[in-house]
């Protein structure tokens, strides 16, 4: 495994790889790898000739009031396990090396941003966006690693990919769950041992809500529901149930066959905020 | 010559050319192409194995009253001239081709915007990057050129490009005047006999701005000179003169040794508005 910290490097060595026809899977991350980022690295490596791993906590996705600079990171640990899943090329850039001149322009997103988490994250995905481009320009990938736990920022790299007619097909890779149900965060250690036995019901929740739509409930009912069945079996009311339709975000008032649908949450336990979604395609039940 | 009208085939195209080690020089254009659009690809010619030519009027660069109707449209002539340059690809998408699925992003140009003629034309240069990125990622030039008589937009491009490391060569090319010195413009049919005499003192005010500065006079003074030239020689008030470090746009306190400069002109005749302007190195004279 080669770790690379020039942009010039990189530039350098993916030309090379792609004119000798080598298909090449990209996984980028901010590190601190988690099980949820060894899956994205074994479905690239499983898949492709060449696979890249880049690390790099992005500044113009923070914003002012959180917390930069807090946040974790472990460089030897994320190189042991890149070097375990297969990783050929480990991009680990300065923050001076990706903005070295003055910006000059954002990718502001103007869409798909101002339902769910995007609401009260303003800039953030444009921040996504921007370094999005960046690194795709970069690593000049054929196939793109993203985890459907972060189902918006999912959609928003799906816009990106369409609006500037990228030749990168995105992957999304299912959220990796514990046995109970839970999706697997590097929060749920902040749950205490009671709220540990609640915190399935969030998934238990998104399958109530996905079957009773599938039985033709109308979506303002199947919230309702949730938001009751959620508030009942954990304490805790709700930050949102939505259901839109996937990737566009947009609103949904009657759900057709075929559509494919998202339905997602997000609950403040006492120390940590829990979000999780499903992510499929609409078909009635008898 | 080549006409393709599907982003589709471009991309599977171009791939190809790269495939082969063939060098690309491409030429974007709105189309009605004028002599300044041909020394553009007479250049592209003489410089690459593969010269693209892309002829889409982009309607995310007009303003709601700027009238994207009435933009001038000859693509059978544009055609001839095309093949006469000796173009292998003449990219022709609809706007239905470029703009298909909802557009999600825009790129946001928040640099080298705010002076000039972007001052007066709020977005246009978002709509400009926006279409730019789109082509440079089917086209996947090696080189792109732009001429310098719309020296702002080639500012912004090149922020672009350093802004997303595309791996592709700005080449500017200077303005093609007439031998009085006045740019050539589609614009300067709306001369009166005499507006067209006295047009060419644009180019000899800067070329006197030029000298000020060389032989040590302070930018303000520079430009107070420069208006009144021009207001002597032409009748008109000058809408503006400006003069700034380039290609960033910022402002010039003091002007350095081997900096780059830009003298910028706008006047207003009577039917016609006419802009011009020089970039050159600093060097102090005796």
């Amino acid at each position: 495994m080669k770790i690379i910290k020039q942009i010039s490097d990189m530039q350098r060595v993916m030309k090379i790889e792609k004119q000798q026809g080598k298909k090449v899977g990209f996984v980028p991350t901010m590190g601190y790898l988690h099980e949820g980022h060894q899956t994205l690295l074994k479905e690239a490596r499983e898949n492709n000739d060449i696979v890249v791993l880049s690390i790099f906590v992005n500044p113009l996705q923070f914003g002012p009031n959180e917390d930069l600079d807090a946040y974790p990171r472990d460089f030897e640990r994320d190189e042991e396990i890149a070097a375990l899943r297969g990783v050929d090329y480990l991009f680990y850039p300065t923050v001076e090396e990706m903005y070295q001149e003055n910006r000059t322009t954002i990718i502001k997103v103007e869409q798909r941003v101002d339902v769910l988490c995007g609401k009260h994250r303003p800039g953030h995905f444009d921040g996504v966006a921007t370094v999005v481009m960046k690194l795709f320009q970069i690593v000049t990938p054929d196939t793109a690693y993203f985890g459907m736990k972060d189902a918006q920022q999912v959609a928003v790299i799906d816009g990106l990919i369409n609006d500037y007619h990228l030749p990168i097909d995105l992957v999304r890779v299912g959220t990796v769950r514990e046995e109970d149900g839970l999706a697997k965060s590097s929060r749920n250690v902040y749950l205490n041992q009671e709220e540990r036995t609640k915190a399935p019901y969030l998934f238990k929740a998104l399958a109530l809500g996905k079957l009773q739509l599938e039985v033709g409930m109308e979506v303002h009912t199947v919230k309702q529901e949730m938001e009751e069945y959620i508030l009942l079996h954990t304490g805790y009311k709700a930050e949102y149930v939505e259901i839109y339709a996937y990737p566009t975000l947009q609103e949904l008032k009657k759900v057709k066959e075929e559509e494919s649908i998202i339905i997602a949450i997000a609950v403040k336990f006492s120390k940590a905020r829990l979000i999780d979604n499903i992510v499929f395609s609409y078909s009635k039940g008898e």
